[in-house]
């Protein structure tokens, strides 16, 4: 397969990402993005900014350097938040792709400026641990130099924690929303769902047991462990 | 393109725009509405009143003068709050779309007789500060002109407060529900959208973090100048 | 028409109503159920008990003569829930169809024993004043009569409130659920679909205010009677 | 009907019986998972583990000895639930399906480490009491067998609350989620539905009335045996 080829796959796979936040109810109108990157090739593929999702093609797909400069002409112009994803694919070379949503209950978490607690096996088996919650950004980093003080601010939340991007594939942004990102698109949407879903759970069980404490540490490790690393059991590989 | 062609187009979109409503899970039944006003040609067109969308047709729109006076022959009767849209129209002269919805959501503040505090960069992407609730209407208002009093306590509102209706293009009226509007149809139905979503948001966020506050003001500015006026630089114009 | 096409339109309104329920999310499985009544043939139109809403059929729907009797030989079992239907068909001349759900809001409040109060105009609308909650049934009730007290509970309840059931077309039946009825079947669907999101509406506006209270007299007489009586001006007619 | 075909309609029923669980909202990706027992030929029938809902065939279902041996060639990796589902057919004979989901509603109780209270008759219409919780397992249990454990739980549970399997088909595992079974996969995914609409009834229930009580013990009968035992008279049998 050529470069070329390759290329347009990588736009078939974003386009169609996109399509499934709304269609997995994560978002509305034109809100949120999807990335891929290509590391051998240096090229990182991202929606366009503010295409109605009803019109938006997979040759709108937009193409750029691993710094998020354009690279091919006619180019439309990439999601504004390009910057964020460029710091993300940086300083965290494991990852492949990136989600960004405002889905309603992950974005309820993120304007309380709360991490979710890892209040079951749901978050587990995805999420090692508590999704945290980014500090707010100052007005210098907003007003300067915003969204790529965005993606520095998620890698300052997982240097400070000594989190590893793939065990807790998932961000809440002080005051904004989540990002989501995994080793491949498919698996950085479903972490968008799953990361709205068990935001959805936590919050009705701390309605019910406000003094209910996260799941115990072997649990934790249990579920997570089932279905990551090599002694996974979960699943047919 | 003459005066008639211009009127069909114009019962085409608030035609297509009210059927958007319930599509869109902002109503159930019959309620809500959708105006447009064409300035040049003096004219509104709006919804009939309580016509099911089944059978709803673009001809049974209604058209009226701006002071809503009905201009075609065997007209339907207007929606019932098409005087509170003479009044928006009249005093917001930078409209020119209106939509009114009894969404679930924007009504729970609305009735809580609450404005809902810009709590993240979702509302502020869309609404410049809190988006205002009224106050009550009097007695007398209420019984005499209902409707148009509505109109009118929306105006006062955005005056007391000095607002700018296209900054803040939704308001909620006290014990009552939401109104939007834009530019145009389409932007005023998508701020109905946007304000059900951050209601939703907002009800939860408060939930979680009981003392949270609404978002630093540079926050604020940062994500509704990315998307509006000169320097914006969301989307592809 | 004769007689036999009468009861078979009705048998198709309540078929077709019934199929609403779970269309409008109103209900799950078979819960539920649509009558309706033809006072001058003295007879009911009811749903038949427990079938499945994929296989139920026009024919399938079962009448009986006003106390509730068969009147068809090979007739399904009607719903369990008949004798509630025909005490409200004899103590409430006025009604022409019933309309039971287990809808999750109208549950709720039901299970929580209150009236849902008139926050706002959505409720105003259709509902003049508080939704009201029975008493609970006593043992006896229960364990002899049970669905044929649960029609006179509800009775009793309107008589002591002075109620009018085409004024308040719904009731919530204490820790259990929700009946709505009106002039005729479609309006008695409709009324249980607005019950559900006015249910809705409420709880949260509890949440967000708790001291709320409900709205102005005037403007509970002013959105009733924009919609029902001599001076309404809702509507086409 | 020879064995080979038993088994065939088995795999089917479980098969499309796994598709209902997304359909009706009870899971997203691939989470949940259904099984039934043939007692007399001693083989389960469940689903493979991890499979893509969008790819998965009838065929993939596998087959097991009543103690989870896979017993055809190349067949898939089962559900690594399996050994939950082994203990629950092992411990209650009377029941013929068991369905796993990680339904918001009810996780968000299982979360909370409480039973679900028996607050109104859409809950008594299916369980007879609260639908229990377990016990949090030890670290000892998670580690060295957590299925086959979170099994025991379940039985353990039951056990000490001398409760009749059938008469509340339903479990909450601490931290984790639910288990609904049945006579057949029938009922037993119509049990999961009906537990997540009475979790999401019972929370609001609470929210709005702190201090409300399960229903009385004569109504919880009235209806539990409405439906149930052999003076039911509910349904067409």
């Amino acid at each position: 397969m050529n470069n070329e080829q390759i290329i347009q796959q990588m736009k078939e796979r974003v386009f169609k990402a996109n399509l499934q936040l709304p269609n997995e109810g994560l978002i509305k109108l034109t809100w949120g993005n999807v990335s891929e990157i290509n590391r051998d090739l240096g090229i990182i593929v991202i929606k366009p900014s503010g295409v109605s999702y009803d019109t938006m093609q997979v040759k709108d797909m937009v193409v750029t350097d691993l710094q998020g400069n354009l690279l091919e002409p006619d180019s439309l112009r990439p999601s504004s938040d390009l910057p964020t994803h460029v710091v993300l694919y940086r300083d965290f070379p494991a990852i492949g792709a990136i989600v960004h949503t405002h889905s309603v209950h992950a974005v309820q978490w993120a304007q309380a400026k709360r991490a979710i607690p890892a209040y079951g096996t749901t978050h587990a088996d995805t999420f090692y641990g508590n999704v945290p919650c980014t500090r707010d950004l100052t007005e210098e980093e907003i007003t300067k130099r915003y969204e790529e003080a965005t993606g520095e601010v998620i890698v300052e939340t997982f240097r400070e924690k000594a989190l590893d991007p793939l065990a807790c594939p998932a961000v809440l942004v002080s005051g904004h929303g989540p990002f989501t990102w995994g080793e491949n698109v498919t698996k950085a949407v479903q972490n968008s769902v799953v990361l709205d879903e068990v935001a959805k759970m936590a919050t009705v069980t701390e309605q019910l047991s406000p003094k209910v404490t996260r799941i115990d540490q072997f649990l934790l490790d249990k579920h997570y462990y089932r279905k990551h690393g090599e002694n996974a059991y979960y699943g047919q590989n």
